[in-house]
């Protein structure tokens, strides 16, 4: 039964689990100090045009946003997010385990804006309560939108024009930047926020995210902060050596256009049976409406995540594709929705 | 010029004062260990009707609130609490600083009730989010409304069915409990609910709160959680002293009637001109909506907190009585206004 | 019976009790933003010769060192501490619980000195370490010992040429400041320290700490690290009138040389009938040894702390003294010792 | 230039690596709760002889160390440990960082005894201290030394009799467990703890430490604990498939033979030279003395790590052996001492 669950169902892309093979027993030193984490920081560097940027890997996603944004704040500031952000709800408070409140601003897809962040900093002005300090964005969003250039420039110049950091998620970065309608790049990437992480573990690694700091504040004593929270692995290497083999040549853009492309697939398929969807979604998670019964019905012929129930009979589920998604995979999803339907 | 900015503009009622005076140069020993905390206690035990009840002394709102709470939850547990909720927006994120989320949910009277809590259940269910487990309410709240024995009977409920701990801060518990259309009473809260206090800093003492816990569970080594949180005053008996003069013949209860009084008697007078009120508030603070250029100039003649603006040419401001408020201040405000409008 | 348990057995002086008596019916504006508050920071800053220092009044001992500290440190910095110190041994892990590991240093005489600080910056120095950054004193100390200028001197030059932070906790500091030997000032203190509190709990106030900040670095935003821990009181002002009636006139620092003569008074009594003392105090705590069953037989006719016992017959117990304990309680303490031994 | 930095130099073992390549494609559910985990979780359960035992997969030490620890104690509870312990001075203050003081206890030989955990309960009486409630020992230590059953179930006694929970880490506990002088078995520490881990970094695995909770009163929502701190992997599998494949027909205490052999090879040859060790380590670590100028000569044909000098020409060195250790690099070592020597 195929599983359209998640995009970490599978193991890692050949490509990347061969260079864990091929390197093995070589010995090198620990905590990423080795030659491969600094090959491959050397090569997000060049990929992202900063050639003094501080590059950190780390194993998961939960883990890096806690680490950044614990290191970002003192304890009385806080983070601005968008409600249905991971940080706000599917991270069991880790951000508060930090000591810092996340600020859950309502949007109806996902994204901030610069006119959403004013109205918080809006009822932010004494001692009595949290100072509004970081925004927390994820591109592509948990419900699978994804940012434009003009709209992150806008961000960007929101943030600094009132002295706030900007933190991009990029969890599902991959997705992101191969998306239809996506005009964004790394470089603009490292420009426009003061860190953001190329998310390895939804796109072809065993476990990996690399994390990209551009502000220079922000860079100092970083490493202190992953020690103290258990985020720097031993055999720091494996994360090097994953990340070089994923952004040589392109493959990690390559992955995600596939995932991008399986998503389309099943996306334009669904729509042409006359469903609807929650989100507008151009990348690996697609968010389609259907009636209780047909979902019921689904769950036996393949696996994904209920997101919703309206209550009225009608389910959102959640379907996300990944680099290792065949083609049939998605072909039968179709005939099997068609059958039901 | 007169203040209706809060309730803790003046020191203590002189009862209270010659309490502290009259005993200033005994000695006694330290930490509320002492006859007077000892005395206060019993006394409190025996208006709430609970024998077994713990009860310490603390210094202030917040301090009491970010002990409490912290003490009831393990770190992955979440506090649900109004929008409005002093722990959620005047604290400087105090509760997050503890380790722990608030789960924030709107609501139009400032309180909180079955149908909202029941929400934030439905959609808080893995491991991967936190466990919602303690019910903050404030009686009065912060926008003046108060808990009909009704409303919190059918919160217990809920609590107790859902596995729910139930914590009620009291800063403003006199004018709640003396305000026209309550019908709770100090043994109603000591059985409805798990945790709740007693505010002297704003009726009539010059600091102090003084908290009762009825849930055993809650009750073991609370004193250790204070004091790593710096909230065991040295001289303890400072506040044993207070309550026990605030609680000896109902004084707290008069003080609290008088600054409802007050604010009855602003609240009629100000509707009386023609103007509508943010919150129905039967308690010690009112919210009146007031034109923008009405509020500027009253600023001239008195002082107050402004809550808010609605951008299209209206103000909502607080006022807020004490038992130190004099029928003249009053009189002369709706005058002021009368003259003003 | 009478108690030289500790030095806040008593309420107030009674200058301290009338000025809040003065003024007890004013209405001010609350957290400490009153006029009051206002003439007592000015006044300190005049004492202490440092026109730019912020002064902020805390209600309590335990509560301004969490503060402090936690404002100083980032996650991973430590704070480096005598194995006595209060914060080590007292405070139910309250720096702990703000996230910072207390690195405790042996020190026979409660005081630390640069080399004993060498010590602990020669092993700490990778990223898998905490790193020393606050060097916390206490003048006097725990038991009872005191800085010269010339070992406070030597601290800050060492601080100094290696990034540290110094912190001086000053509950006991209007003792220390009038004991024989001691030649630092308060202007002395406010140059060679980044932080240090004035104690008013136990000198003459019912409570209240009046903290020095001189360190640009630690001024920023320290309001909202107070109000976090919920440490602005309400009623501010109770602070800054105790304050102004304290150090109006030298008052702190005669009800601190009282209550080293009473020290010294019994100090000499006790050695008089031969008995050795734990630490070498001329402050207002002394630590005699006496034979265990000596301590006994006092315990029935006055109250003391034991501080420790050698399991050999011998028990330390400590006695405070305070600006109220009178002469005829000494005497009566050494008849007693005298008759009993 | 062979290293005895660390026993983490290395990637994986080839049959763990094997089993990673041969499920590489395989869909499963994620975070820990797919059948290999499942499967990992029941071999261990059956190993330790604990049917009921909840068995979580880590993937680091300092990560478990903070996840176990914080998840055991209320705010104002503290771990007791040795002074060398690895919670006490390479974790960056992660323990601290969740709230908690760690107890260190000073220890000739890195190990704990019930005398040394008595004398710190002896002092810690009130709520204005800590409560030691939890017991950390590492088992081999950080030094290299091994607990014997008597010591261990001594401790537990002690533990038992004190309220005390009994934790113990286990990163290096193939090399403790297969050491001469070892009478440990993995039903014994399921039985006289409360948790301990499987170290599978440092023995065989990429990365990884399998946790036994047997404690009921540990196990409760445990998961939370890891999710809140970033420590559920995405691919959880990954770690139920290392440890699967290691504790399959005894793999893993191959390994930890062979790395121990290793280590007893060289202590042999070095003493044999004449040097003496700084302490008595029958497992993977050894830690001889050495005049400052070998040591210098030394690092120019080998890597590792300088422990400390005693500033008086001797240093000591660690060495450490793994399961990838080959023999020559032993023999070369050792000639190459005879000659520097």
């Amino acid at each position: 039964m195929y599983s359209f669950r998640n995009d970490y169902s599978e193991g890692a892309h050949p490509t990347v689990l061969n260079a864990l093979t091929r390197t093995n027993l070589e010995q090198t030193c620990g905590y990423g100090n080795d030659p491969y984490c600094t090959a491959a920081a050397e090569r997000i560097r060049r990929l992202c045009g900063q050639p003094d940027a501080d590059i950190h890997f780390l194993v998961g996603g939960t883990q890096t946003n806690l680490v950044v944004i614990h290191a970002c704040l003192r304890s009385f500031e806080a983070v601005i997010a968008a409600t249905t952000a991971h940080v706000n709800v599917h991270e069991t408070g880790a951000i508060e385990a930090t000591g810092h409140k996340v600020i859950a601003v309502p949007s109806s897809d996902g994204k901030l804006t610069p006119a959403l962040m004013e109205g918080v900093l809006a009822v932010h002005s004494t001692e009595h309560m949290v100072r509004p300090k970081l925004v927390y964005l994820s591109d592509s969003t948990e419900i699978g939108t994804i940012y434009t250039r003009a709209e992150l420039a806008a961000i960007r110049e929101f943030c600094t024009a009132n002295n706030l950091l900007l933190f991009l998620d990029g969890a599902r970065l991959g997705s992101a930047l191969t998306a239809e309608g996506n005009d964004l790049t790394l470089p603009d990437l490292a420009e426009l926020t003061d860190a953001f992480y190329i998310g390895g573990t939804k796109n072809g690694a065993l476990f990996g995210e690399a994390l990209i700091l551009t502000n220079p504040l922000m860079r100092t004593d970083f490493r202190f902060y992953m020690k103290q929270r258990g985020a720097i692995l031993a055999k720091g290497r494996l994360l090097g050596i994953q990340f070089d083999a994923l952004l040589e040549n392109g493959l990690y853009f390559d992955l995600a256009r596939h995932a991008n492309a399986m998503a389309t697939h099943l996306q334009e398929g669904i729509a042409a049976l006359g469903y609807d969807f929650a989100s507008n979604s151009p990348s690996n998670q697609i968010f389609p409406i259907l009636p209780d019964s047909i979902v019921r019905r689904l769950q036996d012929v393949c696996e994904f995540e209920v997101d919703h129930t309206d209550g009225m009979g009608k389910t959102c589920i959640r379907l996300v594709t990944s680099w290792a998604t065949p083609q049939e995979a998605v072909d039968q999803f179709l005939k099997d929705l068609a059958a039901i339907g």
